[in-house]
């Protein structure tokens, strides 16, 4: 098949970043990198710098699409320049919905000149959709009217909602015009929270959006297999160094951040996915040609070939425990003469 | 107000026990110590063994009540033996519902001569109502239909329903008769799903079943201040030393173990949120009073003072974090001239 891309990617930085970077490398042609580092990715000079660390890490079969930051108050002459220095993306973070959010985004008012810019200069808006305020299982859901005004009040605006984890989203996102899209990651295409939490708590299974019940899992997985060309891969593999996850903590937290570390495995599981359900045929538009055709980018010329052959997956890369690591995967990804 | 009794407790083995059960004594009078110790409480000479442990550990103001795992195959032998031991109840684990029940019950009928012996020796069956097939959210409520099957088959059995977590059982158990009481944690009552997992992913707030929704919390704070006197206190305090919770973790698991340790602030935690519904009169029959009448022994004759004055929470017992270890709470417990 064609070789994939990764539309929502967490890449972190410092040198465990480079092995990181080399591991989505391995699989995947690109990938947009999300902008939630310390200090964000706001301005052209951090987003050209970030860039090209990553392009040294991964090397030359890996291009790295960059997102940035909108921060509050942010202003035209900014996006302007962010687009300029080959911004890919805007992402929106509602203020404390996930990892380095506290300055994020507490109403679409105090964004709106940066809307605007990038309505005006094609970027396109990616957003963490979660309602901070809300009950935690009810966060997406709850963010839905924010997806409808912003549609409405930027009309040439496209939007992408990351990581759909619910039912009633997939539902809500057949009521919006096809300016809106939406990446699915695999963990909460094949996990829900008896992965989580159903014998033992597991911090690795723990993300923001959470994953969910299994009607919500299913919801997803009949949309993904539909063939939706609206709905595209974004794995959301986001790592964690181990002892963030799993502590010690000090009294009253913070406890466990989210992220679920899945693009070393992300391939080999959907393709699993795709296989049960009877159509393997339609993983490569699900990883390869929908995600490109909305944004609008050229599909990658490269090829992986996948075989079911048993594929041992690292238990930890550069102290970021991966999904599923250490245990057998059901398919393997062949990039040798390619590469 | 009257001396209070903790009708769920789990006190564990070894030197840790000693420190937890002496924790518990300084509020309660009395506990219903739970029996999944390994080897498990399902002999007398076990029964036996444990209690005069904890009775020497927590000294002379605090009596253990025994209960007995039902095991699998169980005679009424056995059962008759436990009852003379002074065994107080019979304690029903699914298999594979919570911390060491691999061995638990598959189904009622594994149990049956256990069950009609403790109905004729006048021993209450107390049940962990999880179904663990069930998505980890339902898990309760799916196994409702049990606890109506065991009603029926077993007439004169007394039941309680511990560790109450959704709405609809409290709802389903307006329906059965009184013989049917139920326990209420002051985690289930006071903390939700947003408190595990509503920013990062507390372990020490992860119990069996798992706290759930505001609409299910609310429907147990309705509850329980309605003054139902079938409803009473039970804490299923469940201490874990602190890194069997927080890792390192094995690839592929056991993660973190279900159990919140909440025994050394119940009473203070309580008092308080009596006291915000304006019902603080209502706490002594919740904690002191119900629970005796529902299993038909004598209340205590000792008494505690509640008194509005900060208290910090010991950040840590044992090896165990406490609930809300380490901070100020707003109510403080004194036994002074009592003990």
């Amino acid at each position: 098949m064609r070789r994939p891309d990764d539309f929502h990617l967490h890449l972190r930085q410092g040198p465990a970043m480079h092995e990181w970077a080399r591991a989505s490398s391995l699989h995947f042609a690109r990938a947009l990198v999300m902008p939630n580092t310390i200090p964000p990715i706001d301005r052209p000079e951090r987003l050209l710098a970030y860039k090209a660390e990553i392009e040294i890490a991964a090397g030359p079969r890996f291009s790295p699409l960059m997102a940035f930051k909108i921060m509050p108050g942010m202003d035209a002459v900014t996006v302007e320049a962010l687009k300029k220095a080959g911004c890919f993306a805007g992402k929106y973070y509602p203020a404390g919905a996930t990892t380095n959010s506290q300055d994020g985004i507490t109403g679409p008012g105090a964004v709106r000149e940066a809307l605007l810019a990038m309505e005006t200069f094609g970027l396109p808006l990616s957003i963490h959709a979660e309602l901070p305020e809300a009950f935690v299982l009810e966060r997406e859901a709850a963010f839905l009217p924010m997806i409808e005004k912003l549609c409405g009040d930027y009309p040439r605006l496209k939007i992408v909602v990351e990581h759909l984890s619910c039912a009633s989203t997939v539902e809500f996102l057949r009521s919006l015009p096809e300016r809106v899209g939406a990446t699915v990651t695999v963990h909460h295409l094949l996990f829900c929270l008896d992965d989580l939490m159903g014998e033992g708590l597991n911090p690795h299974m723990f993300c923001k959006p959470v994953v969910k019940t299994p009607k919500d899992r299913q919801a997803l997985a009949d949309a993904v297999l539909s063939g939706d060309p609206r709905i595209f891969f974004g794995s959301d593999s986001a790592p964690h160094p181990r002892e963030k996850k799993e502590g010690p903590f000090i009294a009253g937290g913070p406890y466990a951040p989210g992220g679920v570390f899945s693009a070393p495995v992300a391939l080999p599981l959907l393709a699993e996915f795709f296989d049960r359900a009877g159509r393997l045929s339609r993983l490569e538009d699900f990883t390869a040609t929908f995600g490109a055709r909305f944004y609008g980018i050229g599909l990658n010329e490269g090829r992986v070939r996948l075989v079911k052959r048993a594929f041992r997956a690292p238990a930890e890369i550069a102290g970021a425990i991966v999904l599923r690591g250490g245990e057998e995967l059901a398919f393997s990804v062949e990039t040798g003469g390619d590469r």
